[in-house]
């Protein structure tokens, strides 16, 4: 490649530059210094590197190209822009409703073949696009993909130089239904946590001698955690079982007990008279004031526009004021959760565990064992699916943890759906004795978070992203499973539901309302987990039966399904739910409510249709 | 440590041995051989490097053991049996249901602080306890974690020698909120992908020459996946941004363009112009034919006992014949799911993903791009929920792809809650547009399987452990949103509602409940997502408009809640729902259906109740 070449691949990247300046501009949002790394990466790969179809995209004999850090897509798309795949006028409507350009890539554009914006993904798409290409089709196309550095991040234990944690891996070769990806390969292991900054040790795990050496070795390691590799046989010491296939969770035959008895050099039945090394008694003492942690009361006036995430925040410090155990951790997204309103007045009862929020989690369940420490782990609501297995065994575990969860439903608007939260609510409702708050104010946040440190268990805190106004006075008392009322009426015709910023738009509705003389009353639910049955179910008698449910969220184990469970048992109760149909799509809030269906406007129909049913 | 402690702890290995072997023969089931392997690990840890209190097992300053391969934990009983914290009698009945020594341990036990058994989670938790250790009560204590193999299993693109495949790491230094772990150290990054298998290439991400060099030799690479690191800036070129901090998701002021502009050599508009290297056309034309895969039709006999995960792979297997891009993924678990029928008859539309759910569900989602393939991808049901980011995601990409979960609920007994599938339904259905398949006998399973083949999208295909009998005939027919009535009446005081395990259940139900002259309807759902809202509407309005649901599932987002739902725009219908109250024990499948409250002397008294309800 000559010097010419060089210097027009540098011109085209500095042309993507622009234009991903360009289109944030214009859609006043957007990640352009994310876009602006990688501008000699796609320059290289889409205009040398990689062999694309510019008129048939998804011509299958095409190189592929997975963009795992989706949120740097202005760059992707100048590239296809400045390829005359895109026009200069749908390149400027980025993130609107009507463009598929979304905040992050969705394969409703014919040159995306999968969404991304959830970090971490993206290497596993590419493998099956890989896999696929080589084994299956035969193809010579190759798979590109792009990661940023921010999602490749799985080293917490090194990172945070944890020198009193050793791993030790049981390395037995077999699994399940086949050798493991490594089988006795130790040294690969080992390079593996090398690599990840602990302290590698392979040895003989059937040899005691190697195996205390290793722990002497891992005590007197700083700095870093150790990872002893012991090399094992899987089923050691049983006669014809030791080292074959086909033995994983089976009894193996009483009778192979015997050889082992045989190699005792003391056949002495030991049990019960062994002894342990006691522990050093230099844990402090700990005894969580759970039920007693007093948070300074909220201090908004009626009105003041504050977003729910930033009132967590606020109450999150407060808290770490009443109580140093209490512990804030977030996923490398502090600012948007307002995690960091913590970290800044305590930074010692502050944990970063980056993006891999299965490992937040993870983390998370650790701090609170043995009573140490109340974890609140944050992130957007919608990565908390990248830690359900966690938070299922958590359930298992009686685990001690408050989630908090912002970015929730379509009113985060142009970010798009990789983004939404839009099944935390059901995520969090299938965790066996769960609490789900969903405040819709700036007071019921705060005291959503002083209830959810207060209270033993897993608890979920569903927080938005918009600013809305307080409709709380600052003395206001909120219970766990306790609705409120927040528009009443004398004679109503309807009760509806919501939570968040569903309720502002069943205000609206009931204004609406009003002025045609239907009367509505309007409940708020502050619990979505327990929910609060009786006032729902007394409401919907006063109100002719008649309830609407409405939520930023899927239908699928959300608000509605919740209230129609309850309200099963009734005679005459009739539910009519709104919840978001389908994928959304990049634009902005208040557009997203109306387009898919939540708004207030759709509110008032559902209850006309409710009051005149359609036959 | 003198020659006779050695002989010791070689001795305290074998007797844990033996104990491991004599539980899991007591207990017909459990896993010896993976208890094997670690003998003389666990035996060195608890007998001489640990420092425990067998009198106070959460001492807090005792060290910390997290088994993270739970499924060993006979040999950890044995340990705690051998320190005399535990009787014999105690040890002898493990996995009953009146003895806390579960088949996957949890903190029921004294001795455990986190629940395992769901492979990859242990370490997180160690770490966050080591964490808490060494920062929050900075105390001595250690934290040991005992890792399988097998759930180390991150290294799927070397494994399969995916040498078609280049990850490229943006590596621009800053995250969302701060310096991301590694910083600008790209030698570590380079290692850690070095250590899996990778071809790892340190270079300069903003000099396309180095670049362009990088893909030339990852072309050149055989073997192997390529990763380059490429250092770059955040904001690259953005004049007083590039490499600061508080830009990230930010437009950057407009006026930085002119900056960039100016050092381009070709000022002109190239927009439009630029050419890219067409693809090499060699992959094979593949037009899927979904909708008219025919699948060798189901030959049972009725009443033959035959579980729902057997026929799923049965059907798969003949799904294989009819259609080579049919292709089967597992995760370690095709023994289990009999994923393993395809394989056997077909291992080239089979690829083994290991234990690594997150990234089977990714690599599902590669495959099927660009209609190169219909891949079904299986493993025990709550490992689903590891992947559950991943399958939102997908439902962002329209993606085809077909999850089999089999294991599920309470009836796969002894094993206990970490391999009991119990939220699987919630998630699935949260999915957009997805459909639920729950078969009750081999017949509708097989013929699930045939249907998720034949239709676009995302399907799940919920699958059994115990072998029930077959009660369809080979040519029933079945649609998707279509339920059957398995039991009829002339004049029905009840609708009972069941799928899977529970259908069998309801029909016993309504057997005992004829006895007493009460007459019901039987109803088998097939499909819980859509559900089939005529025919349970019409059956409920001829039974007296009486439902009871009952399922081996957690109640939200489940069968019950979308049968409220379905119903809520009924006057009169009231439901009654049984489902898994609680996080459920190890035990037989028969005691924990009637200890969860699903069995049919609980769908007898919940007809009863809701006949004659209690005031």
């Amino acid at each position: 490649m000559g010097k010419i070449d060089i210097q027009q691949l540098d011109d085209i990247a500095n042309h993507l530059r622009v234009d991903s300046i360009k289109m944030t501009c214009a859609a006043k949002s957007g990640h352009p210094t994310s876009s602006c790394s990688a501008a000699e990466i796609i320059a290289t790969l889409f205009f040398n590197e990689m062999k694309l179809d510019k008129t048939l995209p998804k011509n299958p004999s095409s190189d592929r190209f997975v963009l795992s850090k989706g949120h740097a897509c202005p760059v992707l798309y100048a590239a296809w822009h400045q390829a005359g795949h895109i026009s200069t006028n749908d390149m400027m409507n980025i993130r609107k409703i009507t463009c598929d350009l979304e905040g992050h890539p969705t394969p409703r554009l014919d040159f995306i073949d999968v969404a991304t914006g959830s970090l971490g993904q993206g290497l596993s798409c590419a493998a099956g696009m890989a896999y696929v290409g080589k084994y299956i089709d035969k193809a010579s196309y190759r798979v590109y993909c792009l990661l940023g550095d921010g999602e490749c991040a799985e080293a917490f234990a090194s990172y945070y130089k944890l020198d009193n944690l050793v791993a030790i891996v049981d390395m037995n070769r077999l699994g399940q239904t086949q050798q493991t990806m490594l089988g006795h390969d130790a040294d690969t292991m080992a390079k593996r946590f090398d690599s990840f900054g602990c302290h590698a040790i392979v040895v003989d795990g059937s040899n005691v001698v190697e195996l205390l050496n290793a722990y002497s070795t891992a005590r007197q390691t700083k700095g870093k955690p150790t990872a002893i590799v012991a090399k094992t046989l899987k089923g050691k010491g049983i006669v014809g079982i030791e080292d074959e296939d086909n033995w994983h969770g089976k009894p193996v035959p009483e009778s192979t007990i015997e050889a082992i008895e045989q190699i005792l050099t003391n056949k002495a039945d030991i049990a019960g008279t062994l002894q342990m090394k006691p522990p050093v008694n230099d844990a402090p003492n700990v005894e969580l004031p759970i039920g007693h942690i007093k948070m300074a009361p909220p201090t908004y006036s009626l009105g003041d526009k504050v977003a729910t995430r930033q009132a967590y925040g606020t109450a999150l410090a407060k808290l770490g004021d009443a109580c140093p155990r209490i512990i804030g951790l977030d996923g490398d997204t502090k600012n948007s959760t307002f995690s960091e309103k913590l970290l800044k007045k305590h930074p010692e009862q502050f944990v970063e565990c980056f993006i891999a929020e299965q490992n937040l989690v993870g983390v998370a369940v650790g701090l609170q064992c043995r009573d140490r420490a109340i974890p609140f782990a944050s992130t957007f609501a919608a990565f908390f699916t990248r830690a359900a297995d966690q938070l299922r065994m958590a359930a298992v575990s009686f685990a001690n943890i408050k989630c908090a969860g912002s970015h929730v439903g379509v009113s985060i608007g142009e970010d798009g759906p990789s983004q939404m939260g839009l099944e935390d609510i059901a995520l969090f409702r299938t965790i066996p004795g769960s609490i789900v708050f969903y405040p819709t104010d700036a007071v019921a946040a705060e005291r959503a978070t002083e209830l959810a440190a207060n209270t033993r268990g897993i608890a979920f805190i569903r927080t938005g992203r918009p600013a809305c106004p307080v409709i709380y006075s600052n003395d206001e008392k909120f219970e766990i499973g306790k609705g409120k009322i927040v528009h009443d009426a004398n004679k109503p015709k309807a009760l509806i539901i919501g939570a968040g910023v569903t309720l502002y738009e069943a205000k609206k509705a009931a204004d609406k309302l009003q002025l045609e003389s239907v009367e509505v009353i309007v409940m708020d639910l502050f619990t979505i987990k327990p929910l609060d049955k009786d006032l729902i179910v007394k409401s919907a008698k006063r109100a002719e039966n008649r309830i609407i449910t409405v939520e930023d969220h899927y239908q699928a184990g959300g608000i509605g399904e919740a209230v129609c469970q309850a309200v099963s048992d009734q005679k005459d109760i009739r539910v009519r739910s709104l919840f978001i149909l389908d994928v959304p799509h990049s634009g902005p809030p208040d557009v997203l409510l109306e387009k898919y269906g939540i708004s207030a406007k759709h509110i008032v129909d559902a209850v006309h249709q409710s009051i005149h049913p359609p036959n």
